[in-house]
């Protein structure tokens, strides 16, 4: 950090340690810098200054206080009061009580800033931790590392892959350490329901049961409790928390049912301060890799009991701490992320799933993950659908050389590993096996033919096509090949994070914007209704649709991303996301995904063809008849509130519109659900 | 034609003269080069041979026939065999009859091609005739002209605009004479409906009313009749066709009503040999240009019968004989091309519309007319919204103007041209007076202003944009960006000529392509439904909306366009297009839009929100109940029967499944008719 200083500059630290003990705490190699570069050399607590101020863990202004006060830039008296001026312009639309606690930051970050004396010598025999562990793979050390550390600019081109691509499961290398108020079980108080691990969006709660016989040479604080489930004796049950990847998010807390008899407010699931040794935070988690996997096909995939035993193959990503994406992201890379091929659109989910210098994506212990890609903002739904097309003609390429190599590889074998079933996991796993045992009789195999066939027979297993993207992609930039993409008919899978606004560019307006909220572009409210994508899918015939809310009903969500996969055509999710451009404490996120389905406002549903085939109603209506009036969802999110601030008639106008659009939605999804299938288009 | 020819070269002409008199009618200078360069001179009444063998004017195999009788490419038996073989290949497809017609055709070439005996020397004093007439203006004498006789490399750049418009109104320069046979009015049997001009795809029928005193000086063959209405004695009626221009397509003649009450094949108009001398058609039509338009503000917009008294400002484009969506455009420059302003997405559209080297769109005789143009095939909607976007910024101008130059102006003035109505015909016409006045008083000021008034001021004439194309830029390609158009709640008209196919290409399936029908990428019968563009334009609510097919509805035709464009908001027209692609004899085109209609195929609606603020049900069923079987209306056309002779089990299967969708939908629609203001989405 101190490389480009010039001598007698002024080094700002933000820092928990109090201005007397600061020095101590620095590596040598820093002090002897600060020392021989004559640095003037200042403190801020910014984090306890925003706590205590109510800022919520936002230090950008405390920062640029400091700044100000030592820059010197302006006369010190004037710079405060541009800041203040530039608050209120910023702020004021966020209402009084923002610009008040702004206001409040500034004036403590003041009264917090310290100069340290430095002292004339080198005390400290401390060193540089090393940017990642001594485990990393080369590349992670000689690249990833690099970047990591800002060195990114020296790294010589012949590092990179020749073909583009890229190793994935890097983010676990970098240890963030960005909260320091950490989730903490309480083994006795837990009921092991998983809704924990279930909600964290970033797969930093983990679950595992195992034989006790495991639990030996138990690292310091490790924790186990005995399953939860009878006729198990000698199973153990451990929740772990990797603590260094945690955002302090508070969504685990949030959902936990469980609380202690005596204090309520106790919950088998609490926020603590972290371990302050992060070496037995890391032996914790090594003991916990350590355990198997519970076996995929032994896991009940319906429930969110049986999710929390699935292995995440998406992890630690930069994504918001509370976001109310990645959830679904992480749940689809349990499911299916070992046959994973996900499209990405150009986005949130695009920028935290493909970040440089580390990637969230990653692989189980075969090496099995998912294949990843961005293309472009508006063409995802075609390079997803060119995906599909990509497998679908590697597998026909496998078939016809399987039936060529009959001879060599014997008929019935052939036979069975073109015609396996491949719906449950353990067909699949099976079908793997197939795969091994095909390789080994191809190397045996003198014919090109068996080459060709070994480039191509892990397409033997099926891959599971997604399409990703938030609103902004779906609804409005990318719907024309989005549309394009269902109406080929082909079985592809598009999960749509929305959002109802573009989150990553800093909140404009979408088509799925709703009526009353404000955006950029719509800073009046909006006036239009946000576009109903799921009807405008619905009424192609053939294809799947679901409209989920995670945080409204998990086990709904579940059943629509393998009712999707599972269905042999074109499918579409629209996944309700909370996002902070809705404007509020992302620790309530869940609460409003509840207040969004229970005010009507998000009607869960799944529109299932298979169902019109056997002349059933394929409508189904997951959610019950609305029990609050939208405004008590709406006037807790600022997206919506803040009209009412600006405008008040404006704001109860536009209400009593988004309202009416509520009920009719509602009241024509009734109708649909209690249709017959004739009412339906025919499955061409 | 000659200039390329070699000394000793062979020359093949098509024509309808027999060998011993052709001579006599080439030009001199024609008999000189054939004489000079000792050519073998061959003629074959191609023609002639199509008609006798039932080709309907396709003469391709007749003039490859006589190619390779010819050329000695091949020897003649084996040529002769390979042509055969190669039109089995190319028609089997389309049936036995269609092969067995093009074998015909070519044992009839062999027979009708002749060799001429080339005079020694030149007999003929008739000259080449000027490719323009002398009253070309000086761009299509110096431009145009050079390329339509295939000499537009020749031109410099410097004979083309620097700007990058293009004049229009060229076509009417380039008499192409394509048909021999042509339209013949009889004026006593005619009861004046206009239904031959209404539905003529290339503007080569108008008509006027004007009083008697005009008939002076009447020129050989022209005729009129009294107007067939009471009360006014003095005034006449003319029906005049443009011979030079027509294609020949029969369309007048089968929309025809009147008949002779004794041969009732005979009607008010008929088919007829071409007058031979085209100086003759040419005063006739001279005499008849001169002749006043009517009134736009006096004439009755809601009728056909009124309809034909609009002038046409898209006129002889190069569109097919028989054409179904040419109709629907001269239709919008007779309703509001003074003031129009087109985007025209790529495909058939923008070839026979903006074509070089002549262009169809032209003006009035006060310089009014369409502005035209065409960008991309994906981004017409959001071309066309640009438009509206320009418009209104630069009419926005024109208001801030007018009101910083009241004090000169008069507040009065100023006010008025800022508030005026303009729905009507009549305010639009006091409007432009106006602005006439308006000009004249800037002209006298010397504030800059003035002049940055003066240059916008035509905007203070309401401009009617519309976004036009086929289904393959509005449900594919361009759908995207269409429907954001539509979400802008901006005030534009999209007109969607649906051909439901990819006509200008070749005929590709598209989204709106309907099930059972087959195309290129469908050939075994499109399996999905035909996406319903108008329902899913109406779940926006404050979209104006109409199917309409002019074929079987011209009023309602009328009445959606005029609707459409007095909405103060988007407007989306889907048109029913009957075109080449469909595989039949484009004269039944309006009956196959009656049993488009008839079979609750296309079934016309309009959704007006104007409607829904008023409380009333915005949705209007047009049509009535399906009264014949889809297979009635479907089997009619070459791409639906294919596939009943291809694969008739699949055919029987996918038309029963097309019944059923038919039906589904009919009932949905009939539901949407009956229900009330609050069923629908409201308008924001």
């Amino acid at each position: 950090m101190l490389s480009f200083i010039k001598e007698g500059g002024t080094f700002l630290l933000n820092s928990p340690f109090p201005k007397d003990e600061v020095w101590s705490q620095l590596p040598g190699s820093v002090q002897q810098e600060i020392i021989s570069k004559k640095l003037a050399f200042y403190i801020i607590d910014a984090n306890t200054v925003a706590k205590d101020t109510g800022m919520n863990g936002r230090i950008n202004t405390i920062m640029q206080t400091c700044y100000f006060a030592l820059s010197g830039v302006l006369p010190k008296a004037e710079a405060i009061e541009q800041i203040k001026h530039a608050i209120e312009k910023t702020y004021s639309k966020k209402g009084k009580a923002v610009v008040e606690k702004n206001f409040e930051a500034v004036d403590a970050t003041l009264e917090n800033l310290f100069e340290v004396t430095v002292p004339e010598t080198v005390s400290s025999t401390a060193t540089m931790l090393s940017v990642v562990g001594k485990d990393a793979p080369d590349f992670v050390k000689e690249v990833t590392a690099m970047m990591m550390s800002g060195h990114g600019d020296e790294l010589p081109v012949s590092k990179m892959s020749i073909d583009g691509t890229y190793p994935s499961g890097t983010t676990k290398w970098e240890k963030r350490n960005i909260s320091d108020q950490v989730p903490l079980w309480e083994p006795d108080l837990c009921i092991q329901c998983g809704n924990c691990a279930f909600v964290c969006p970033h797969s930093v709660i983990r679950a595992k049961f195992y034989h006790e016989g495991f639990l030996k040479n138990v690292p310091d604080g490790f924790q186990s409790a005995p399953i939860n489930s009878r006729g198990f004796p000698e199973t153990k049950y451990t929740l772990q928390v990797y603590a260094e990847d945690c955002t302090g998010c508070n969504l685990c807390v949030e959902v936990c049912p469980a609380t202690d008899p005596v204090n309520r407010a106790f919950k088998a699931i609490n926020m603590a301060a972290k371990e302050p040794d992060t070496q037995i935070i890391k032996k914790q988690i090594s003991f916990f890799e350590d355990l198997p996997w519970n076996n995929r096909s032994e896991i009940n995939f319906s429930t969110v009991h049986g999710a929390q035993f699935m292995e995440p193959l998406f992890e630690f990503s930069g994504a918001c701490a509370g976001c109310g994406e990645t959830p679904y992201i992480k749940l689809l890379s349990q499911l299916f992320g070992d046959r994973l091929l996900v499209a990405n659109a150009t986005g949130c989910s695009s920028i935290y799933g493909g970040n440089l210098p580390t990637t969230p994506w990653t692989m189980n212990a075969a090496g099995q993950g998912p294949a990843w890609s961005n293309s472009l903002f508006e063409d995802n739904a075609e390079f997803g659908l060119g995906m599909r097309m990509t497998a679908d003609h590697q597998l026909a390429m496998a078939h016809r050389l399987l039936i060529q190599l009959a001879p060599q590889l014997g008929d019935a074998f052939v036979q069975e590993i073109i015609h396996a079933p491949q719906l449950q996991e353990s067909e699949i796993a099976a079908q793997r096996k197939r795969i091994e045992t095909l390789k080994e009789k191809l190397t045996g195999i003198t014919d090109t033919n068996a080459n060709h066939l070994l480039s191509v027979c892990e397409q033997l297993v099926h891959r599971s096509v997604w399409l990703v993207g938030g609103d902004g992609w779906a609804y409005d930039i990318g719907y024309g090949g989005l549309d394009h993409a269902l109406a080929s008919g082909k079985n592809i899978n598009i999960l749509v994070l929305d959002t109802e606004v573009y989150s990553n560019t800093g909140g404009q307006s979408s088509k799925a914007t709703p009526t009353a909220a404000s955006a950029k572009f719509a800073s009046a409210g909006k006036r239009g209704g946000k576009k109903d994508l799921a009807m405008q899918a619905v009424s192609y015939g053939n294809v799947y649709v679901a409209r989920i809310a995670f945080g409204a009903n998990p086990q709904q969500t579940m059943l629509a991303m393998r009712e999707a996969e599972a269905y042999d055509g074109p499918s579409l999710i629209l996944a309700y996301s909370h996002c902070i451009a809705h404007g509020y404490d992302l620790k309530d996120g869940l609460t409003q995904q509840n207040n969004a389905v229970a005010s009507g406002y998000w009607p869960l549903m799944r529109y299932n063809p298979v169902l019109r085939t056997k002349k059933l109603n394929p409508f189904i209506l997951d959610s019950t008849r609305p029990e609050i009036p939208l405004k008590e969802f709406a006037y807790k999110e600022l997206r919506y509130k803040v009209l009412t601030q600006t405008n008040p008639e404006e704001a109860e106008e536009l209400m009593t519109l988004a309202q009416e659009m509520v009920n009719l939605r509602w009241k024509n999804y009734e109708e649909l659900a209690t249709k017959t299938a004739s009412d339906f288009v025919p499955v061409a």
